[in-house]
């Protein structure tokens, strides 16, 4: 079959709204790239909870079960927030969504434009020309899947447990993936862990340097998740890829993506062993700034060029959409969140536009 | 008895140099505001794993356990990195001491002189006149120290594993602790937290809400870790006291104390339910500069400050101390490591004299 599914999963928020800009863009992709595309939306996260009781319904993965890969806009809003903590719209779209096609690899790219390296919170200094850090997390595995977990006792003695763990398959495949990426840039990959502490991360780090050995023309480097989120401020630049389990990619990633002072710019892909991705924004719902037709498209866009690249290897349209970006922002072209100064905020729609025409 | 032992366990790399200057800060405090001291100094570390075969021995360990207060310099160096992890100086030293004498709670203040605002690696902007972030620490729980934890298995299907684990009562009295600080601060809490994926975490957040009750004139907000990495970035000056578990304590302070630029001028505290406490600098032992004498005793004399406040209730003497060091700084005295442009740095003990003069 040639023509592409895309499960195209908006949610809430802004969800829809930078959606569409994405669709947009794939369609001029279409067109001129030859790659014929089939989309088929479904509900999911706060507005599926309201429609459906759940907020990734069993009709919705159907959907995504006969896709080639998932778009998703972002999910969550202050509605559904006094929900008990497991029904929470991101945590019961995204986790499942990640268990059940065992999506390992969470590619996080941040990157910082040149002509916006301002609005990182770094000193200009350090910031330089900008910096290009590649966070790739493993998705499936450690602390937020780990067995057992719960909650035991009463009174002052009742404690409450989760379990960080690491097999030595699941590290592989990720380090596996973390080399071969750095093969295609700086070659260069920290690896990041709290061996000095935690068991399951002394394994991790094992396993970490074995790998290495196929590839040494990439060097490999170590580092504590503590000092990480230090030499991340001290020095961005002197890293390319970061190697990290669950948590700590969880928490790096977010901390890399404010380095550059533009969420609102960063997509991510969510990949698997096979070519299957699931492609979302870095950034939230923003509830705050829903409906007003004011939010960055721009994340949502890049997203869908990672789809294009890792789930239907079409690097030529991937790099198409990834300079039509650059070109839009070096014109001037700035949504209220990226807008400085003298400069007049265009709309989520103009942004689209602008980019479209630039494929 | 009125003379305060002090177990002085300056431990590796620069710990010696920085040492001998509090102490000698510490024999102005003791004339000039009448408080007998007694020092009785002992091997931690690395030189302690050289001396003894072991990074805390029991000799050491002794000496802690008929003292008022620990005064810690700081352990570790490349000497000792090739040990396998649990061996290691820091570790070895630093998770039994915490264990032992049950320090639960760790306080580290972030703070940024006007005078050294420029350090900070956060744009001007964003740091204006300086912040002042109390970030605590629980220390002796958590997936540090949670069972089981361990390693079995083999082959690809080998698994190592850590718990993550907290109890009512520790929660409860971490949470206390930020709740009065922050009554003697600027009366607001955030609790950081990963309450939508960790069970351990929503008792966390479910037992720090009912401690709050009790201090209705203080706000208290939750953030999730991730977010919590990018708020204190985007805006420092949002935050007052920062309340965390162990794990995500160890990494959000230290991100704390890089924000501001000076981390060797930052102290520490580590306290349990009696005036016994543990002092020490935030950061490392610098092996680098060992032996120079250019460090930067300023966290070893502030740590010093921190015990008569904290383990000796003597407000008067550690203002004293804190105000001779703004003195010193607003005097333009630096050493190498903050010094800037055309300031001459000045020697570790000529920043201990200035200092010492002063209280
Ligand atoms: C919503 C939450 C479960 C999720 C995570 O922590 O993985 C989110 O923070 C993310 O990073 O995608
Ligand atoms: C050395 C290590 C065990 C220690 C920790 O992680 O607690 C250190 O990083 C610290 O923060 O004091």
């Amino acid at each position: 079959r040639m023509e592409k599914k895309i499960a195209v999963l908006a949610g809430d928020g802004i969800g829809p709204e930078v959606m569409a800009e994405a669709i947009k863009v794939l369609k001029v992709v279409e067109k001129e790239f030859g790659i014929a595309m089939a989309f088929e939306e479904a509900d999911v996260g706060g507005c599926a909870i309201d429609k459906h009781g759940h907020a990734l319904p069993e009709k919705t993965l159907d959907v995504c079960r006969q896709s080639d890969a998932i778009l998703f806009g972002s999910v969550g809003g202050p509605k559904w927030e006094s929900l008990p903590p497991e029904q929470q719209p991101e945590r019961a779209a995204l986790l499942p969504l990640r268990k059940i096609f065992d999506l390992f690899c969470n590619l996080r790219p941040a990157r910082v434009y040149s002509a916006l390296a301002s609005a990182s919170p770094l000193r200009p200094d350090i910031v330089g020309d900008g910096f290009d850090i590649l966070c790739l997390r493993e998705l499936a595995g450690g602390i937020y899947f780990g067995q057992p977990k719960g909650r035991e006792g009463t009174g002052p003695k009742e404690r409450a447990y989760d379990t960080m763990v690491y097999h030595r398959w699941e590290i592989q495949r990720i380090a596996r993936k973390a080399f071969e990426i750095a093969r295609t840039r700086r070659k260069k990959v920290t690896s990041i862990d709290k061996a000095n502490v935690l068991t399951s991360m002394v394994l991790w780090r094992e396993v970490v340097v074995e790998m290495a050995r196929d590839y040494p023309d990439v060097t490999l480097n170590h580092m504590y998740v503590d000092n990480a989120t230090m030499q991340l401020m001290r020095d961005p630049h002197q890293f390319d890829v970061l190697l990290c389990g669950n948590m700590f990619g969880d928490i790096l990633s977010d901390q890399c993506a404010m380095l550059t002072g533009s969420l609102g710019l960063l997509p991510s892909a969510s990949l698997g062993a096979s070519d299957f991705g699931l492609y979302e924004p870095a950034g939230g719902s923003a509830p705050d700034i829903a409906g007003q037709g004011i939010a960055n498209p721009i994340a949502q866009i890049l997203s869908a060029a990672l789809m294009l690249r890792h789930s239907f290897h079409r690097e030529d349209a991937a790099s198409a959409v990834e300079r039509a970006v650059a070109e839009t922002i070096e014109a001037g072209l700035r949504t209220a969140d990226i807008a400085r100064g003298a400069q007049r905020p265009v709309s989520t729609t103009a942004m689209g536009d602008a980019i479209a025409e630039r494929v």
